[in-house]
């Protein structure tokens, strides 16, 4: 099993930023500055056409890492960041920067494009976990949470169908193609799922049809008006959702 | 303007419990036994077929109470808890026993029932703030917040769509007639609206037009598994809303 490899380092505002590759993924690990025993982890992925330091990601990382004292991983999607886009991943953004300026449903290609980096990068998060489960401040201990949407949910879901060292989700903004719906049908940890009610790219029915396929029996939808650009953060769809399910470290340590 | 009258009192756990009456409307109050000044003020209603100290809202009341140091009025609806239910109303509660043992859809009989109390208690509601406010532990100055599902928000949507002092709402759990979407599109104010995902007695669509329809920029659906007698209450749906909305006691003083 390859480790990860450290490649730059910097802190800001109580935030200890490490980027790391693993073989040829690249990532970054957003933790505490005064150090981290067995924190919950949270794995954060990023949408379609972004990478592993997205602005919000890192927003909604380095809240995580101080309020709750959470460990954040974040990994570029194949093709995405730091990472090369191979030839046929070129033809599809290629098709998608068409269909959307010609005012097509953007669903078929988006369904058939993440589906294949899905199918890639699922092994690369599964490697992950095992690397970072091997840094001492980590462990094999520290409880495991997966959120993302949009491109993030379409590896997220059939992620946390298979890997059952992630015991609570927070996805949303995804089309339910078949095999995204039956891999929801295998999931029972605790979801949250996110539906922006009026984006342009995402039609509702669509959001609901995900979220009814879920098996968990702890599991809430919050639909909010506007789209996945913009997510509330006035608190208004703020449920302590981790800090529930994984634990704070603070409470862990009593 | 009629004063209320208090019938009764009673201490515990913190929560002081005073029914009142005021006209032939008849009341509790719930608020902290260690006192109150200018504290929030939640109005809470109560489902169809229930009454005013019904277990749920009472839990729901002394949550609010010890938790934010609110005050919590409630009220039973015309026909409900203490007051006597006229003719016609019982004639309407008949159709309803004999449809849902038919197996019918209780929409029709519903929207006709509840449109006809909601006519009758929105009235009731606007003299119980004026007299709330005449209390001295109360005031003018009290933010207000209406919280409840299926009848209360029949009620609550009109009421709220009328009366400025209301400020923020929860609803959930109604069937949109069509008034009570006229109303909802009248309405502004930061608004949380409950859908129980698998109630056998309301639909889907008819919760999400609902949730459609308000005008508030600052709205979230909650959708769980579950009928509307199975509000969660571990956290997933708790998102502090009158805490954030209408300030809490301590934040208040400071």
């Amino acid at each position: 099993m390859q480790p990860i490899q450290f490649t730059s380092e910097t802190s800001a505002n109580g935030v200890l930023e490490r980027t790391f590759t693993l073989d040829d993924v690249t990532g970054v690990l957003f933790s505490p500055a005064s150090g981290s025993d067995s924190a919950p982890l949270i794995l954060m992925g990023h949408g379609g056409g972004l990478h592993k330091k997205a602005p919000g990601l890192t927003a909604r990382a380095h809240q995580a890492v101080r309020t709750d004292g959470f460990v954040v991983a974040s990994i570029d999607a194949p093709g995405h960041g730091d990472r090369p886009r191979n030839e046929r991943d070129r033809r599809w953004v290629a098709e998608l920067t068409r269909a959307r300026a010609a005012g097509e449903s953007l669903a078929p290609i988006v369904a058939e494009f993440n589906s294949s980096l899905a199918e890639r990068a699922i092994p690369e998060w599964r490697a992950t976990i095992d690397a970072l489960q091997m840094l001492p401040e980590i462990g094999a201990e520290a409880p495991i949470g997966y959120s993302g949407m949009t491109l993030a949910s379409t590896i997220g879901i059939p992620l946390v169908s298979v890997e059952s060292r992630i015991t609570a989700a927070v996805f949303g903004g995804v089309y339910a193609y078949r095999e995204l719906l039956d891999a929801a049908r295998r999931i029972t940890v605790p979801i949250e799922f996110l539906l922006p009610w009026d984006d342009t790219e995402l039609d509702r029915e669509s959001g609901l049809a995900m979220f009814d396929a879920f098996a968990s029996k702890d599991k809430v939808l919050h639909a909010f008006p506007g789209g996945h650009h913009q997510v509330p953060t006035d608190g208004r769809i703020d449920t302590r959702f981790f800090a529930r399910h994984l634990g704070r470290v603070g409470a862990r340590s009593a």
